[in-house]
């Protein structure tokens, strides 16, 4: 127990404004270190860490002794001192502990240091307490700092929230790469995006957004993909095309970014994160013409290839860089084949699409577009397709009475994340990944 | 096409502020009304209603003639008047109308009078335009507001956000009620709810938070229950007790009230709620009190019983109301018997909790407690409920390597809203609801 049981507890993360006092913190022992006859203890707290020393013998016994572990959860007061020496500058003299919850043995993954050093298996396997980690959770961090950003943006923008349902009667726009769900004796599906329900409210609401699950059944084993990952999805309505939705897809990652910076200091330099600067414009170029730049850049012919490879792309990026000074690329108009059919073509080129994806740092980072609008619209393009009317029942009741131009885009949370703090896999920057072979912890 | 095209567009909402000005608006043709020679025409844009008066032959002759039907999209151009008659005290005069997308047949329901005159089956049938009707989206709009003050209160208090996998490996508290996934081969569930990973996130963050749904596979059909809902959901770390987390729910509900009354106005009239008063400290009554008080009460003996009835709630609320002037009372103590295996017992009374349900108006909101922390302890309590440690391995990695007491809470977003609105199936406060029947829209 302590002495002095009266003291407050403050976070470390305030311990700045209290020089000269003696205040009490409370978290987690993270690391204990020696040198000469002093010992340095490092607590970490929900937000930060902190250094507190024990000069004299006796001070922080069970600590100092090894009595407990690291992890332990305890309850450490001292006088804050200003130390040049110290991390952060500020650390914890005359020290007492009260130890709340001790743990017994060593962990089997080290999170003390500056970077955990363990296979990628070994850290997804120990998730629970690896994520404790300053630099890991400093992403996690971020990814909250990253939904925060997006709503407040579009909250002041006329834009309201919705959540949609994820259990729905049939698999949405591929019928393919959905999970199958037991669902009262019926088959029911997880939604592989909310496409369907944003466009619907944008009948509601006219301009909304939704922060949620999805759930892909890709089988990809890659660096890339994980089976459950949050979308940051946007709709709007009385759009005069694709690029209306450009330019609020831009103004939201402007936001974003500037979020982040202003919020978020200690957290980008943990992460290692480097933002971008968003051009007031960001530059863009029609597919056709993209690929007509790449076989006169690098002399290699991808005219009529229906897409864009990952080589393609990085050329793009290299070019929108040396010409526009650009980390973005909006590449528009790619070919109806490969775009939903929901997909509003180009009126002047029926061939190319009013979509587009934007490319950062030559990888494709979000992807939108206009949709159909009219119900005629909506039968002729699924005739076309040979898709029956019927499974899109409900979804072409909302074209039959009434939608305006519409259009919108998707931002994956972790893909984000992952160019922006240059993690080497996505599972890195999702609290407790899903994959082919992992469903825990 | 307007014969002045660049007439800036406005919202309805914001039509107040340029009375005498010449200004459009785009939305849906919401309702057609003929009083002597007059039209009146109400748009629907997404935040409101206009009206606006055709009082000269050929003036909105698409709309007066019946060539367009309701929920057309049009844009409607007019001078802003003030008129003491008009809904709102202003209407639009000399108006031009554009269609931009026409619909050419009456809607199956009307959406245009006061209340939806449909059975439910019929309302939710059609909801994806069913929600466009002013008094439903109102609701919807509440809650978006609900979840963003919720996020907003919890923010200024150093809570973290997360997202957390709702395809999980096992099923988690009940290993019942869960729905089953096929998963690459294998059989995952779909999340009940975050309840352990919020809590080994309150390892990584302290105080953390999610917005996100949760999926019951409980085979009732009810008025109140729908088998996909979106759960706000509380954990903190070092807590005293359940009564720390008590303050926070209260504080949490106040702000939310308070959020709602200032913003959405125009939705709570709409939507018909009435937003309670909560008391700076909700009263609350242990649980073996709460049976003694209905004996003496109303005579009716249920002692002994583990769990309190839908009547002996409703007493309580009586009660609450009576002694106290208050819409809402905790209930505290519940017995150990009927909680989940991670809730804490009272130290003072092993059989019991320290676990709370919070009664509004006589029926339970929220439910909630003081978690175990200590490994040891989880240890004891599987194995006292004849549980094997095996498939709760990681999460109890998180208690081997240092927690802290915590506890939480989960307030669902759609109860919540039934009970402001008053609404009587939960059905209808939800955009698309799941049930045993029902999948679309």
């Amino acid at each position: 127990m302590f002495s002095d049981t009266t003291v407050e507890r403050i976070r470390t993360v305030e311990l700045a404004a209290h020089v000269g006092e003696r205040v009490a913190l409370q978290g987690w022992l993270h690391a204990v270190r020696r040198l000469g006859g002093v010992t340095f203890v490092i607590l970490r707290d929900g937000w930060g860490t902190a250094q507190a020393v024990a000069e004299e013998a006796g001070q922080l016994a069970p600590i100092v002794d090894g009595a407990i572990q690291p992890e332990s959860v305890i309850r450490l007061a001292g006088v804050v001192t200003a130390s040049p020496q110290a991390p952060g500058g500020i650390e914890l003299h005359q020290p007492e502990v009260e130890v709340i919850t001790p743990v017994a043995e060593p962990l089997p993954v080290l999170i003390s240091k500056k970077e955990v050093k363990a296979s990628l298996t070994t850290q997804l396997d120990h998730a629970v307490f690896v994520n404790r980690h300053p630099a890991r959770r400093a992403v996690f961090r971020l990814a909250a700092g990253v939904m925060a950003a997006f709503r407040e943006h579009l909250n002041g923008r006329g834009f309201t929230e919705i959540q949609t349902p994820k259990l729905v009667a049939s698999a949405t726009e591929s019928g393919a790469n959905v999970f199958a769900v037991e669902y009262f004796g019926q088959k029911a599906f997880l939604a592989q995006s909310p496409q369907f329900y944003k466009q619907i409210m944008v009948g509601v609401f006219e301009r909304v957004y939704e922060v949620a699950p999805v759930f892909r059944a890709e089988p990809h084993d890659t660096t890339r993909h994980i089976n459950e990952y949050v979308s940051l999805d946007v709709e709007l309505g009385f759009i005069e095309n694709h690029f209306t939705v450009m330019g609020v897809l831009r103004d939201v990652l402007a936001h974003i970014f500037a979020s982040l910076e202003a919020r978020y200091p200690a957290e980008l330099e943990l992460a290692g994160a480097s933002l971008p600067a968003v051009p007031a414009t960001i530059p863009h170029i029609h597919f056709a013409e993209a690929q007509e730049l790449i076989l006169a850049l690098h002399g290699v012919d991808v005219r009529g290839e229906p897409d864009l490879s990952p080589q393609d792309e990085r050329w793009l990026g290299e070019w929108a860089q040396r010409e526009h000074g650009s980390d973005f690329l909006f590449v528009t108009g790619y070919p109806m084949a490969k775009r939903p059919f929901y997909t509003h073509p180009d009126p002047a080129r029926p061939g190319y699409s009013n979509s587009f994806d934007l490319l950062f740092r030559g990888t494709e980072l979000v992807t939108g577009g206009q949709r159909l609008h009219r119900y005629a619209d909506y039968q002729a393009a699924l005739a076309e397709r040979g898709l029956p009317e019927e499974p899109f029942a409900t979804y072409l009741e909302t074209f039959r009475y009434g939608m305006p131009p519409h259009g919108g885009f998707a931002i994956g949370t972790e893909r984000l994340l992952m160019q922006l703090t240059g993690a080497p896999n996505l599972r890195l920057t999702t609290l407790f990944p899903r994959d082919l072979n992992r469903l825990t912890p």
